[in-house]
């Protein structure tokens, strides 16, 4: 076992509580999703909210906020060691920064900001909903200001969704994609090769028919499903883990378009091998788990884009789909392959391709740095909004619900979310590249249904440092570098062009 | 509201989170039945153990139980106030009852003595679990020590499982049906008029259409699926409850035999309908919820043995299992009607029927008796297993198997469980007999559908009251007397002869 001091042992015996209360959270939120009769919310709430004191205040227990100070001090301790302490001084730092009073106000208003906006995004009304958001955005500049921040106040949201991430890595990161994605996004558009739809988005498939179809692949994949793992129906797909050897993922069935549902399933899928390839000498420590949003959408982004995309998937996916569901099967590999690799415009965020997706979330970024940095009223935003979908993608919103009020990320009172998305589909092709540069081609491994070196890789280079190194870290120590978004470019340049 | 008392309030607003802890454990305790891959168990019993010692650790926290000591000194509060008082000081006289060690040493042992069952019962060797279960006698009688008693150390365990209930009384009732219901069995055995067996009992059926047959019968008596309930899968059937509005039952197909699978999903219907009849008011409190062991099984008994086995039932059934299975429509409703009234002595307690079930459990409460209150030691425990078998049911088991060794109760440390079975069948037929004189003949309500009467009658005379009153009481205040077996052996004796 990796933890030897004292101190450190101390820490983790008292741990063990907050690490129950989480894991009894989060097997309360999978329920809340998939199985929940409709009635139960309001108890199930209750108890949530309880739990969710509990483990506050365990977590700030002047005790245990000692012990944790104290073996801050040492200059001896393990990596393993060290990564307990900082996440804990982290978390400590975070839930001690808000006074009770501001995370009531927190609580309320996004409650009743969410219905807020649910009624402003079914009438198509701004007006029910732009109150709320400048509320949201007043507490989104409080909370930067409690939290403490070096240079710009949403560094200090991005940091609480992405350790360590600034504005200035932000700004960098989508500035190169706005110069350089972005004519070859209008270079894919303006010829014919890529196709912009497909008649398979229309196709209706049976439900379960294609609830066969992804438990094929992901047990191909080497999901442990019954063992250690579960795939359940949700109406918007997670992963979750309630430990090691207990990572449950959800996934949809529109009954049409079935590229949805296959890639949501292999998303999910590299979400939940991040946490079945966790160290088991980490469990019921701090440091068990992916460390941050943007590394595990990387893990996601990897099976959905650079695995699920590819032209060996789909042929590896066809006697699948022939099996189960003969009209789709009619269909070649390639037309497959091109389906799941059309591009196209959209209004829409979650229904975007791998090209315009980092688009969507320029949008959103550019208007988050404004409504924390700077300040503006909320009446002001569909303009901005409805100008940058423009500018970027070239369509323009017909409704609010299209546009400035699509996503329900703000109403929940998260801003600075959104970068985390970009950060994973970037990484997850720089981490492509190196891993061929250790293991040969990955598409000859998928088309040799040879997944092991493909998951021993991910596994050695981040799945088994759990939380020890804060991201930025992590990604140096694994490939040598940082987060590069030229490898995205190019990746996006060879494929279609 | 009826809790007015500031002392009260206060008590509540704390037990809040006991009642969080309760919700989150019972939702981890329905997901291990049900849902969890095989390997998540060693995470959930890790989590479950630390949330279990907060919540003792909450009710025993010396504020807490200063707050009870003071309101019990009122002498003006509500029937509820005194509810609340009588149960908080019940659940911390028991928990404080025990030692750590010797808390530590029960769990320990019943794990090991559980995993030695397993082995014993499956290689038939006795030898393997009869240290275990000297040792677990031993424990039974510690705890009797700690718990404290009048009479007889295993009144004390009897207690614990059904407040108020002694071995005299169990002595008593017991007397009666070996006196009266002994000859009757015998008479029922010797006519021809009550089938021993049934060719349904080796008919297979499809388990999903058998699924859509217990859901239709559920969903006529009103059981809210989707809205504030669920009905899943499970080895052992179960009904849990995580509030007053998220009540789930689970049910068993094993394939043949289908009044197995309807008749427990019958049952746990009737432990359902406690939980979702609460008086709403009570939420969060410790009286909310059914009262005891042997009235939660009178509700369940009810459902299952008065409904369930009557002959308007069978009829009632007939078109929905002529739609959904139907080869098992072709036989009349007077045939399923006696194949679910069949009378067989049988070695196994759980398929024994409505008549023969009590005297299992008599063989057990005569053993568990002596265990306790004399002293036994488990090698002299198969023989008089097998002499009261063959004395009360005329049979001898071949096997450990079919003998001492079938239950688990014992490996878990439940000793003094058993008798709550009894108490709850016979119970339901005194209460049925009270509910016709004031709703008319129960069989008509079930010819016509007509659920409605059925429920209120058992909501305003019991579930309404949570655990305001013990269960003796309850059962006092509302029919006007106490617990009488003369209704069941007169039940038996009308049906059968």
């Amino acid at each position: 076992m990796a933890f030897e001091n004292l101190t450190i042992k101390e820490i983790l015996e008292k741990y063990r509580r907050i690490w129950a209360i989480h894991h009894a959270s989060s097997v309360l939120g999978w329920d809340m999703e998939v199985y929940m009769p409709k009635q139960g919310i309001m108890e199930r709430s209750v108890a949530e909210g309880e739990l969710s004191v509990m483990s506050q205040e365990l977590l700030l227990e002047p005790d245990f906020v000692a012990l944790v100070d104290k073996a801050a001090g040492f200059d001896n301790l393990s990596e393993e060691e060290n990564g307990i302490v900082r996440v804990l001084k982290r978390d400590i730092k975070i839930s001690s920064s808000f006074p009770p009073e501001f995370v009531r106000e927190v609580s309320e208003t996004t409650s009743k900001a969410t219905s807020a906006w649910k009624e402003a995004k079914d009438k198509d009304d701004y007006s029910k909903f732009a109150p709320w958001l400048d509320k949201l955005m007043d507490i989104g500049r409080r909370a930067a200001d409690y939290l403490g921040y070096e240079k710009y106040p949403y560094d200090a949201l991005l940091d609480m969704f992405e350790e360590g991430l600034t504005t200035d890595d932000v700004e960098s990161i989508f500035s190169k994609l706005e110069n350089e994605l972005k004519p070859i996004l209008d270079k894919i558009l303006s010829e014919d090769k890529v196709p912009k739809e497909h008649p398979l988005e229309k196709l209706k498939y049976d439900t379960k028919a294609m609830s066969r179809v992804n438990e094929e692949i992901v047990r191909m994949f080497g999901f442990p499903i019954g063992e250690r793992s579960r795939i359940d129906v949700s109406a918007h797909p997670f992963t979750t883990e309630f430990g090691v050897n207990d990572v449950r993922i959800t996934t949809r069935y529109e009954g049409f378009d079935f590229k949805r549902s296959v890639l949501s399933t292999v998303h999910e899928f590299g979400h939940a091998l991040y946490e079945l390839q966790q160290n088991p000498d980490f469990m019921f420590t701090p440091i068990i788990g992916g460390v941050s949003l943007g590394i595990h959408e990387s893990q996601s982004r990897f099976w959905e884009n650079v695995i699920g995309r590819s032209i060996e998937f789909a042929e590896l996916m066809h006697p699948i789909l022939k099996k189960h569901v003969p009209e789709i099967g009619e269909y070649s590999p390639e037309e497959i392959y091109w389906y799941f690799n059309t591009v196209r415009p959209d209004l829409i965020r979650t229904e975007a391709d791998v090209v315009t997706y980092n688009f969507h979330i320029l949008v959103r970024f550019k208007i988050e740095k404004i409504m924390i940095n700077e300040g503006i009223k909320a009446k002001d935003l569909p303009e901005l909004w409805n100008e940058e979908m423009e500018k970027l993608l070239g369509i323009k919103p017909k409704s609010y619900a299209d546009g400035i009020l699509q996503d329900i990320h703000w109403a929940h009172g998260t801003i600075g979310y959104f970068p985390t998305y970009t950060i994973g589909t970037l990484l997850s092709v720089q981490l492509a590249s190196h891993m061929e540069k250790d293991i040969g081609k990955i598409g000859e491994h998928v088309r040799n249904q040879d997944f092991k070196p493909i998951k021993e890789w991910l596994k050695n280079k981040i799945h088994k440092y759990g939380s020890i190194y804060p991201p930025k870290e992590l990604v140096r120590r694994s490939i040598g570098e940082n987060l590069e978004p030229e490898y995205f470019i190019k990746y996006v340049r060879e494929k279609y062009l």
